[in-house]
């Protein structure tokens, strides 16, 4: 069984990062640049500014599209393409977190191709190269600083889409945890559940992996629990900041997965992409509703994995692997709402209709054509269960 | 404090990994091929041939240069740049170990400017870029595949020196555990020493680190010790050696030091450096000897660091700093003997006479113009003192 670990992204960690900006353009090429990024509080903090200003000092010459939202609309990444060739320009430079940064990945796509962007999301193009994109990362959640995933959203019947693919690997990364002390309360703690997810959908694989990478999963997640806790409370902590920073790129960079037999279960993930297609739920909240209803579920495929992670993360020790399983998922699912995360969708007001529900497994499946999950392979009428379990 | 982390080889790990030879380079534009090895295990075993069929096939040019050494040497490294230049060469595949891609790296940095490799390792000049360099690894230890680092020996003076940059980063590593099978038992544990000291050296570093940066560390070493102990007896499992080779390049491609506000102590590997230089002894095993001398003459620096090491490595727990930093490096010491490691020189028949001593301070003060470490900076008499206790 043959894996795959590529991460060739230069990260640039600790205070000041973002001061590297105009050196790693110039080593990257970058001539003309399109500045990608959401808006009000990457310019009330400064950052955009600083940015400016060092892009002019260098005599750079520069465009900026602003105004990114969480989960990132296609049409914004569109209007990037056409820019990037109106313009002529030769690199993307994201500045914000996961939904700048994947907007970036798709006109990185879609500006290489010279195509629509959404091809490589509808599944009609795989991508054959990228523009190259740089980073200002200012939030810990998505990982995408690092991965070679991004997710976009088709307002357009509410799809919300993943394309995977290496060409999509940022150029470098510029981490200062600084930059993610206004981060809100909830987006934090939305974060450090992504984080966590990130990791756990890749412990969860069919078959035998590596035990040397199960053991870097659990020191992952307990330190993005422990310093997840920290910043709950105390948001400005510097060092729970650079810890959950660093752990939310590793998290999503392949690392976790290398020796694995495959790249991991993602059914939480895919079932979390309709959901919040659909009501517009912060993904951290939705996956934080999602992961106990699907680990219970799913529980009995191997209760030694469950026991497994219980054991080196909470401590959980028992004779019993049925019984470890279920104080693992509780043990998750407690500390989420600890950080006031949602672990239900009726404590965030949303209850699913027989239309809902049939409108997403009909999303979920692509229509019948295809399953989910590979720990536990997910037929349309264990999704139902699923999402049922989520109530 | 900024720090950098940048490993940007691609890796592909597990059974069959070596078969991925050609389409990698041809993926990275090879043509005209530089064949690096050692001898006779690469040959016996087949893997040569495998090689040599698999490039055959594709019609790729290719010339070869086998023979290289422990402690490799640049004469050969020198052998290799005038071929690659006469031939018109475009990339060099390492087959074998550390020393192989060591080799391989000079090479690179030669073929690159045009001038004798040594010119990088004695401190004539500073790399500025390197012919492309592919591994296909047959032992796990050094961690070359992954790292910024080469060491070379000059067989003119028995200097050992070492040369780090990005430029040398592998383009591409082929890891299947299996061609580790047939490593013996002394150098397997001379690898899992070695591993183990890569990321010791990094986590002994001066001032403030990140506390999930050591997470990772200890993970690692701990893998690394269990599976060391499975491998002394039993070589041929896979799984054993699964977790072993991708902790050799982990250890040593700069995770293990990120967000650190060094690179670490590396103390103990210049001193061996030295060591190995002089009397030939295997690297690993020098690191044996070397560690506990300098972990005991050092430990005062900071107790609490030593401390919290043992706790999460060894499980050792106990009220005393100075008496937990005691047992973990009795737990190290007797560990790396269970191994079949030598852990003073006397074991290996080795008696250092004053003479030798001053040869040996003298090279690794670069006659007076280099301090050693960090963690604790070593002067003169320091080294000395830790060299006393190797005896």
């Amino acid at each position: 069984m043959i894996s795959q670990y590529f991460a060739p992204t230069k990260v640039i960690f600790g205070q000041g990062a973002e001061n590297e900006v105009g050196t790693q353009l110039e080593a990257f090429g970058a001539k003309r640049v399109l500045l990608v990024y959401g808006g009000h509080s990457a310019e009330k903090s400064g950052l955009l500014g600083k940015v400016r200003n060092i892009l002019n000092e260098r005599d750079m010459y520069f465009c900026e599209l602003g105004g990114v939202k969480p989960n990132p609309r296609i049409s914004l990444a569109r209007e990037g393409v056409k820019k990037y060739a109106e313009e002529k320009l030769d690199f993307i430079l994201a500045v914000g977190g996961g939904s700048v940064i994947d907007t970036a990945k798709a006109i990185g796509y879609g500006a290489f191709s010279n195509c629509d962007p959404w091809d490589f999301y509808c599944g009609k193009r795989v991508p054959s190269g990228s523009a190259p994109v740089g980073v200002i990362l200012t939030m810990a959640a998505a990982g995408s600083e690092m991965s070679d995933s991004s997710v976009l959203t088709n307002e357009e019947g509410g799809l919300k889409r993943g394309c995977n693919s290496d060409y999509c690997r940022v150029k470098f990364a510029l981490m200062n945890p600084e930059l993610t002390y206004t981060v809100p309360d909830y987006q934090t703690s939305c974060g450090t559940v992504d984080i966590i997810m990130h990791t756990l959908e890749r412990y969860f694989h069919a078959g035998k992996g590596l035990d040397f990478t199960d053991n870097l999963s659990f020191a992952l997640i307990r330190s993005v629990i422990e310093n997840g806790k920290v910043l709950h409370k105390n948001p400005e902590n510097y060092d729970a900041r650079a810890n959950v920073m660093w752990a939310s790129s590793l998290s999503h960079n392949g690392l976790m997965a290398t020796g694995n037999p495959s790249k991991g279960d993602w059914a939480c993930h895919q079932l979390e992409h309709e959901l919040s297609g659909m009501f517009d739920i912060a993904h951290g909240a939705g996956l934080a509703i999602v992961f106990p209803a699907w680990a219970s579920y799913v529980a009995s495929t191997d209760y030694s994995r469950f026991a497994k992670l219980g054991k080196n993360v909470f401590g959980i020790e028992g004779e019993d692997e049925k019984e470890a399983a279920e104080k693992t998922i509780e043990s998750f699912e407690k500390f989420f709402a600890s950080l006031g995360m949602p672990v239900s969708l009726s404590e965030i007001n949303i209850t699913l209709s027989e239309e809902n529900l049939s409108e997403l497994l009909d999303k979920a499946t692509f229509y019948g054509k295809r399953t989910l999950g590979n720990f536990r392979v997910l037929q349309r009428e264990d999704m139902e269960a699923v999402y049922r379990r989520c109530q």
